[in-house]
């Protein structure tokens, strides 16, 4: 399905819809999650807790959003995490400076360079204003950061751009009364914030967005003792190069051609591609694409971005980077604390490797990916175990006591699944609706339940009915629901 | 157990600590939760879904943290969410006017005085420094909301003090998209930001903090249509009235009394007090507080906090309060929108009865209310399906073959159970670690799972302990966690 048709969908079936849309003012790039928006990114979270965190033994933390500027100082980001931009003289309208000189030269724009650097390129290549063909004023950079001021000397802060910032900042403390030991992987849920000169596409790129970031802490001399690399040695990877070709072939096949740095992150590459196929999203549109140089950020020795083919492209869902032992050290050094820890008799600053996850990108990868068109409807085929809603209850008409029968089902099952009561329209539109939706299953409430006590349960995906007593419809639900 | 015991306890156990502390410019009111803290407050929020959101037929949403200054130029929150400060000429720390007159005075200070009315009471009362004694400069109002700016253009935006506004901005759009009627429940647990002059007492008054709160929707003319009341209108209430007397009645009782605005109120009043009572929380030490006329904001006709007893004193938990059309009427007036719905033949502007929760402080309270010290122990007695580490899993010896054996248990329960291996230090220190952290269950591999396949399984509470096959005890755990 395409993107359009998949949004129009998600708004009218109250996934997702633009922040604070009652106002003029409403700034984009800021997207609500409606009731089953926020119930499959719950169930999302939830499969990464079960598949990646607890399966692998992580340890998870939340932090808070606000950090004092000297995080930023430290990681880099005051510095460079700046966009260039210029506003066109005539129309007033601003634009990112790299993406339009990218879209000009077909060519890869690197990063970091100087406004003099951009300014060149501009003047060289006569690039005008991309939406009136006016003149364009002088490039400065800016930075993506939110800026806000604390108490009343209002001192400075900044909305976090990254969640991994604070599981660098509070490795000590976690992997002491944690009682850790290397390697140790640290993950967080949670919301960054960047202030885009243009958010586009709804959730694909927003201003305030989730990210699911697994940071992965090692010591980078004891990788061939790493044993749980052997349980994912041969899961087939595919692989983009930087050079273009791509390649199929075992995880250790990469290791050993030095294509991935180490052991460590051949595993866990193998695990987030598990992970998604999990998820529902078709691993035979998906690859990772190895980055040049040019591509990566300046600590990053080697890169992989985790991309899913849409109908909007190749979309980035999980970036991957060798992150050595750049944050710690940072860190350490503008703190003025020894962020060192002992692996065996050792005393050493963890490397890092991380899976930086999007997870409203991701969300829309499964929608789009799940999303098919019937003869007769449109029909969302997530997994059960995703499913924001989990069953429909109906009455087959409203009337003949069935809807009274129906609302005792529905309290009956409410507490512990995720149910939706509904007795508008025939019984052919409800499924219908559920199908488009997402409900895997309906459970229709007809008159035989009243002289037998047994409804008919509707398969989604097959249509197939099959009736079930009342006294056994949770733990029918339970089995229909559990992970597979 | 004292304040200062609790928060000593957390800290070591990794439930709470303090943000980005290893910088000296972090700023106070900002706390990271470990990954105890984050799984206590996952299964709080889990319960909550649980106890108020299904059960009651409630729908949830999740809107942007950031939104435009038109929603609060429609709240009042831009005009009006300040607090007085004043900043001494001497030591320059700044301190909250109302709060120092209010302990200088022993009365309570009206909220939304001028500056001037609060400078003649400090004038009168002599008021100095709380710091050093020193003058006090001039007073300001000092709005506390985070301020942002969006964009090239840097158009104004601010943190959401409360979770609510996000409700009332979407009610339309939620309201046609789940097909709701009157009366209808919208919930939303997320972040809200205060930027408090003196943030104190760690995750009781933060600066960033978690709000789970609930708007009711109703048509205040079909209050005796309300039927669902009839199931809590027996429920017995504490309530502490504005006038200093204490009353302990049924609901039905204080409704009748007018002390309880209407039927809906008590009804969601009962279901809030039960909810608590399902989390542990000591409702021996649980109260409705009314609150005066000066006290409440001024859209509120009517106002109760939940309040917990602990050692810092009555904690308010949940602020009660009946917003009338207040703030759907605010915003269809700045936004120029009709935010009418109909109920049966009727067009209304629907009133709001709100729950809004404070969260961290929620989780403060059954912290202090579920340790308890013993004479050879400090035992955290959470509620099993509350506990964020639902079983330690431990070798009784590291020799012997047992921490292989014990890391394989480990690996067969951590997927769907979260659990903490651990082998270091006697067992008895291992069970004592595992009690302060609240952890219901040990599992102990010793020399006989060798033989025969079976564990034992020893209970935080009565210290009991008993043989399980490693066959079931996935089902046996299933049965000890679920919810009671």
């Amino acid at each position: 399905m395409e993107y359009e048709s998949v949004m129009k969908l998600l708004l009218e079936r109250g996934f997702f819809f633009p922040s604070s849309e009652i106002y003029s003012d409403a700034p984009a790039g800021f997207w609500e999650a409606g009731p089953l928006g926020l119930g499959l990114r719950n169930r999302f979270v939830d499969l990464w807790r079960r598949e990646l965190i607890r399966r692998d033994g992580m340890i998870e933390m939340e932090g808070s959003q606000i950090m004092p500027a000297s995080v930023f100082r430290a990681s880099g980001h005051l510095e460079s995490f700046a966009d260039p931009i210029a506003t066109c003289k005539q129309c007033k309208s601003a634009t990112r400076i790299d993406k339009l000189l990218e879209k000009h030269t077909r060519e890869i724009i690197p990063e970091g360079l100087r406004e003099s650097e951009y300014q060149d390129l501009i003047d060289r290549h006569n690039v005008k204003c991309p939406s009136c063909g006016g003149q364009l004023d002088t490039i400065r950079l800016f930075n993506m950061m939110f800026r806000l001021g604390i108490g009343a000397g209002n001192d400075d802060a900044y909305l976090r751009p990254e969640t991994c910032q604070s599981i660098f900042v509070d490795f000590l403390r976690l992997f002491k009364v944690m009682r850790c030991k290397l390697p140790i992987a640290i993950a967080q849920h949670g919301k960054s914030f960047r202030n885009e000169i243009s958010p586009r596409q709804s959730i694909i790129r927003l201003r305030e967005f989730y990210q699911a970031e697994i940071e992965i802490f090692f010591n980078p001399e004891n990788d061939t003792k790493f044993e749980k690399f052997d349980a994912e040695k041969d899961t087939v990877l595919r692989i983009k190069k930087a050079d273009g070709t791509e390649v199929v072939q075992r995880c250790a096949d990469f290791v050993d051609a030095n294509i991935l740095p180490n052991r460590l992150a051949g595993y866990y590459l193998a695990l987030l591609q598990k992970f998604y196929g999990t998820t529902g999203v078709d691993l035979n549109r998906a690859r990772f694409r190895e980055l040049g140089k040019m591509e990566r950020a300046f600590y990053s020795s080697s890169g992989f971005d985790f991309e899913v083919e849409t109908s909007i492209g190749w979309l980035e869902l999980v970036a991957c980077n060798y992150r050595g032992d750049y944050d710690l050290s940072r860190h350490s050094a503008v703190s003025k604390r020894d962020i060192s820890v002992m692996d065996g008799l050792d005393k050493v600053t963890p490397h890092v490797f991380e899976l930086s996850m999007g997870v409203d990108r991701s969300l829309y990868a499964i929608l789009e990916h799940n999303f098919r068109e019937e003869e007769q409807r449109v029909v969302l085929g997530l997994k059960p175990f995703l499913a924001p809603i989990q069953a429909g209850v109906f009455p087959l008409i409203t009337r003949d006591g069935l809807p009274e029968q129906a609302q005792s089902v529905y309290r009956q099952l409410c507490v512990d699944f995720s149910c939706f009561y509904d007795a508008s329209g025939s019984i052919g539109r409800r499924y219908r609706r559920g199908d488009e939706a997402g409900f895997p299953f309906a459970i229709t409430v007809d008159h035989q339940t009243l002289s037998d006590g047994t409804v008919t349960i509707r398969y989604r995906d097959s249509m197939e009915q099959s009736r079930v007593p009342l006294t056994e419809l949770s733990d029918k639900l339970r089995v229909l629901l559990a992970y597979s």
